[in-house]
């Protein structure tokens, strides 16, 4: 058995994100699913993991990581990383770092709060977005937008960089789980970037397994 | 003149928590001033170092880095730093960067966002807090007070070490800023924790210049 173990459901953006690095740096891992239609986030097992009880979370060689970001700073630790994903040049990885900083507030934050408004809450019997408690949302993914543009503008890549990095994969997931709420025609360089990313075969894989995961649970 | 420049304003709390990290590793630096009661921070100067017309940020031998974590990450790679406030033992570091990535939404934002509702908006003319509407703001407190007593409670420090870390000197910045919202005599633990951060004499230092210029500013 590996000594590294990701503990998360593929549903789960961060949780994708860290799988990608794992096997985009050639790491040895078992992935550990938890299932939270189950609510087993919430149980003993993964709450003595992370009590914050959110995923994804790692255990290596029996010491417990959470909050996504710190898992992969870890693990370039621990494994000596130092590949185009997170690269050691201290340049390049303070370009990387900056994006990765802002990203749950200006990224994950704007997107993830507007798909649980529009498919989660109503799906739960909460109420439907209206077109005036929708304009909030959409005013927020039209600043994640703006910025993003820019953040790309400089080298085509999330962290300023000449190659993608593990930057691009937490910024690539929350985007491909949110792009029912966009038009990405309408943002071509947006869409070059995705489209690049999602062409990443490790990326490309954890993607169309959260599509047959979405399906099977939402229909 | 230092090749490090750190640009900020000593009553935004992610900037004193930087400049204490340079003064508490050693590193030579000159501080700058952004003044943004003349809107130095929308400045064309400002916004070439950080786009994002957030403070603080740092120009390394003309090298520019934003978000206050990211900038701290950087130094302690470029000046090889490995001392008690950010040792490189890979546990250690773990534990504290989990931390820093949960200090913006777990600490800054419901101290903040209480902060601006309660005194900033009524002073440029918005509406004072009534029971009401301060109560979502209440509960966000509430809720880091419990969870921070948690984290505090495995070795008394925010990171979980076993010696203060920068983790705290982030902690303690945000709190010692919206101390006026609480009070720590009900909240022994916090309080034990927030005296022994406040002793250290560049945190000390830099909350008193702070407490000046905000009677300055504010009266």
């Amino acid at each position: 058995m590996s000594e590294l173990t990701v503990y998360g459901n593929i549903l789960s953006q961060p949780t994708r994100s860290v799988l990608t690095f794992c096997r985009l740096s050639g790491l040895e891992f078992n992935h550990q699913d938890v299932d939270f239609m189950k609510k087993e986030h919430l149980a003993d097992e993964f709450t003595k993991i992370n009590p914050f009880q959110a995923m994804p979370a790692i255990v290596h060689n029996s010491f417990n990581v959470w909050e996504s970001v710190a898992c992969v700073m870890y693990l370039a630790d621990v494994y000596n990383v130092d590949n185009q994903w997170y690269p050691k040049d201290p340049k390049t990885r303070a370009r990387i770092n900056s994006y990765l900083l802002w990203h749950d507030e200006g990224v994950r934050s704007p997107l993830v709060n507007y798909l649980r408004a529009k498919y989660l809450v109503p799906r739960f019997g909460g109420p439907e977005l209206t077109e005036e408690t929708e304009a909030p949302y959409r005013a927020k993914l039209q600043e994640w937008c703006n910025t993003f543009k820019w953040q790309l503008a400089e080298t085509h890549y999330a962290g300023r960089t000449s190659t993608p990095t593990i930057a691009d994969i937490f910024a690539y997931n929350e985007v491909a789980s949110a792009v029912a709420l966009m038009n990405l025609d309408e943002q071509p360089e947006i869409k070059r970037w995705y489209d690049e990313i999602g062409a990443i075969p490790a990326v490309q894989e954890y993607t169309q397994q959260a599509s047959e995961i979405r399906r099977k649970v939402f229909g």
